[in-house]
């Protein structure tokens, strides 16, 4: 997979050398480009903003450099790229988002600063994306989190101990609670159950755990979550108090 | 405001030298510290993960170096902190989440790797946050989106030519479109009521584009945005299909 990047900020490239991203792009299997609009503007100065038009605070991006971005990026990559600008505007970016840009060739990322985009970029782009409800500097960040998002579900990036099965957001449900040693750290043990060595026990317990943390956090995910109809009764008539 | 983050590789620090934020730790209005708890590692691998009690895949980051690092940033901070922990369980971040953040004097990010956090690290820290409902490699790219969303509202940190007044997510409204010179592009132009110097018209006319342009992306948005009964009346008599 290709990750495309056009932004103000080239130069930030340290993200994709650490950890796991890293060592994908070391095993060839992801690869990125940062590109600035700057390198199509035209006057001395390298503007690619301006004040809107009908007034008001804040600079706008031109279209014209970052069209002439889109197509440089076309021209270097030749196979198509799927284009996708970052705005709070844009629809929230959930795992299935993910799942679904993991299936594309490439992908390149529109970054935002100053107040917003010349609304004629807009017909350029295949899709527009939101992080989330928040504000940010840029899009930038928007652009790593999506890219770390989508990385990680591509073949060979994950090692085989690090399944994506059984994660939250995954199945439908928040994780289940993790213990590992010392079993005992500052007078605080771990449930008895997890040293049981039935696994098949320890399975429903975890289920349950997941559950009920669900429940007790973020209640709204339950509703797609894949509850078995005896998962579903069992909840019932379980007390709201514990998670 | 001081932003502290234990990570397992607190060489990632190009982030925060670029842009506003660059500019806003210069002027001294921000400050950054990383911090990895392997340097509380005992061991001579420096390990700082281990295997799930119960079996199971994935490794989990031990408590004792992850809140050793949390009391050396204590020690070396002095005064109080918000400690947050950074796992998909946490409750989702919002503006709002950001505007509360603001106001500490200092706060403390915890970033996950690896399959999860042992569970007893939770009762160390203040609250538990999620940057939305996907899956990252770790919690360092939630923590710089949160980082950046809650330094813009630091006083100072944006110039007085961007205020944060009317941005999407601020007004519970997306943004009205933009545009700036040329004012016609690639055979585009521009809506002409941007030219008529009616500031009056052109306020209307933005606040109109923003209220369609929400209903048409986001429309469970409208129900807590503030809108006047006037406006509300005019969006039902309103056709759908325009944005």
């Amino acid at each position: 997979m290709r990750f495309e990047i056009i932004t103000l900020f080239p130069e930030i490239t340290q993200w994709f050398e650490v950890g796991l991203l890293g060592k994908a792009a070391e095993k060839g299997l992801l690869s990125f480009v940062t590109h600035s609009p700057r390198e199509h503007a035209t006057d001395k100065h390298r503007t690619v903003d301006d004040a809107p038009y009908g007034g008001g605070s804040g600079m706008v991006l031109k279209a014209p450099p970052v069209v002439a971005s889109l197509r440089h990026l076309d021209a270097l990559r030749g196979g198509p790229s799927r284009k996708i600008m970052l705005t709070p505007q844009g629809a929230p970016f959930r795992q299935e988002t993910a799942r679904r840009l993991a299936n594309e060739p490439a992908l390149t990322f529109l970054c935002g600063r100053y107040e917003g985009f010349d609304e004629r970029i807009r017909s350029h782009m295949d899709e527009e994306l939101s992080l989330g409800d928040f504000v940010l500097f840029g899009g930038e960040v928007a652009a790593f989190a999506m890219i770390e998002a989508v990385a990680r579900l591509l073949p060979g990036v994950l090692g085989n101990s690090e399944s994506p099965v059984e994660e939250s957001h995954s199945t439908g449900l928040l994780e289940y609670p993790h213990y590992t040693r010392p079993a005992e750290f500052e007078g605080e043990g771990i449930p008895p159950i997890l040293l049981s060595g039935n696994h098949a026990k320890i399975a429903a317990w975890r289920r349950e755990q997941a559950i009920l943390r669900t429940r007790a956090r973020r209640p709204e995910l339950l509703d797609n979550a894949d509850l078995s109809e005896q998962e579903r009764e069992w909840l019932r008539n379980h007390p709201e108090e514990e998670e």
